[in-house]
């Protein structure tokens, strides 16, 4: 019976929860899978965990979990540590998937006032991380395995905004080595996904932490309009791209060009 | 007299050599101009300096040449160190460019092949270092200095290619930081300029250590039938532009887009 691998970063809340239940409940996990949660905070991961379980479509799901921490230096020792969680050997799985999800705001502000301290640990755990996950989790599984890897991207990967510089070029960098691995690789299905304005806790970050900008109104009055899009809402959208699977690789899709979202 | 100050990061050679010439023998440093030059190798540095002067339009230019490691991790240090060389106060200064130009290829390889040792200081002297460098210096000149901010960006930046996975990301990282900058700040000036498929070392090192891809192929071609840019050239087109002072503030602009170049 061919398996799916299915590893998604950043599964204990915000995005990375509801894309978790959303695939627990679809028919991706149809087939004997193995879904590979991971976050820091392992409370609220064997709570994901549960929710999914609950949530499953099909009795062939299997969910493991491990805290790993992407903001570490020794990124070989955290993938290391990672794939030895994966329950089968890799020549057992006849597809994969890969969601680059876990990613930090970093410090809302504008450029002149980032320092070292708040520009540092962003690069490394939006950047630095997923692209050297990313590269061992390519390294891991050998041909003929059927290769999908989905970035977890924004609008801001395309567009700049105030206070969001960091956060900006990072997602635009994350964008471009998923393209990049399209073109090195066109028989591995990789897509970019903007998921839209989340009512989520980022969207609360963005309202209590932003300065003083128009960008924070813009916000806030989207959460009072009820404008924000629900995180399962847009979970359900990216499912339905990855079943139908006609997405042109290497593409970044946001939740908006969707018809019908 | 009102002063200028130029500081431009990887000054000792390729491109960034080129554009101290081009920029010492042009109109920019009509008026008492200091221009700071960075580097790692102190000897290089020197005689780009040499030249330089040999080269000047004007007695009123003043180098000052400073060995900085942006490979540090401690970027505070760097540009404290860097800054103190700044021969007047901030205040001083009604106009001052910064050319981020520094940055390194990485290793040519596909993104199956980059482990972490590969990945991470290639981020950090891309992306992370000028990034910290930007902000410190947007600190350190109070308004009203007109300032300019020069990204040495390339085609890498909107298009990805193989084996090209690490640089183009951060290309595309720096890109966006920049024109982050235009939104956050209109008054100050920022061109991403791309300055073509330049006949420098980086080009002998893609002709020597890339893989076997088409790719290869292409810029092994393009320098055999004379077709690659020649620095100087291109540095005297980017040269052009900000004379002119016309580009849209934060915008791409590739060599190849510039009318009779």
């Amino acid at each position: 019976m061919p398996r799916t691998l299915i590893l998604l970063t950043g599964a204990s809340r915000g995005f990375g929860k509801s894309l978790t239940l959303a695939l627990s409940a679809s028919k991706l996990v149809a087939q004997e899978t193995d879904l590979l949660l991971t976050a820091r905070n392992t409370a609220q991961l064997e709570e994901t965990k549960a929710e999914a379980l609950a949530a499953a479509s099909s009795k062939s799901l299997h969910i493991v979990t491990h805290s790993a921490d992407f903001t570490s230096l020794d990124l070989d020792s955290v993938c290391k540590d990672l794939f030895a969680k994966i329950p089968h050997p890799a020549t057992q799985y006849a597809r994969v998937y890969l969601f680059n999800n876990a990613g930090s705001l970093g410090k809302l502000d504008r450029m002149r006032h980032q320092t070292p301290d708040d520009i540092s640990p962003a690069v490394h755990l939006n950047l630095t991380a997923p692209l050297a996950l990313t590269s061992a989790f390519l390294r891991h599984f050998p041909n003929p395995t059927q290769i999908h890897i989905i970035n977890i991207s924004s609008l801001a990967a395309i567009q700049a905004f105030d206070c969001w510089g960091v956060y900006s070029a990072t997602k635009a960098a994350r964008d471009m080595y998923h393209k990049t691995i399209a073109v090195e690789e066109p028989n591995i299905r990789v897509l970019n996904y903007a998921p839209g304005p989340l009512n989520t806790d980022m969207q609360t970050r963005i309202r209590e932490e932003m300065p003083d900008v128009p960008l924070r109104e813009v916000y806030t009055d989207m959460h009072a309009q009820g404008k924000l899009v629900e995180p399962t809402v847009s979970a359900k959208v990216l499912i339905g791209l990855l079943e139908k699977d006609e997405y042109e690789n290497g593409a970044h899709i946001d939740i908006y060009d969707v018809k019908g979202w």
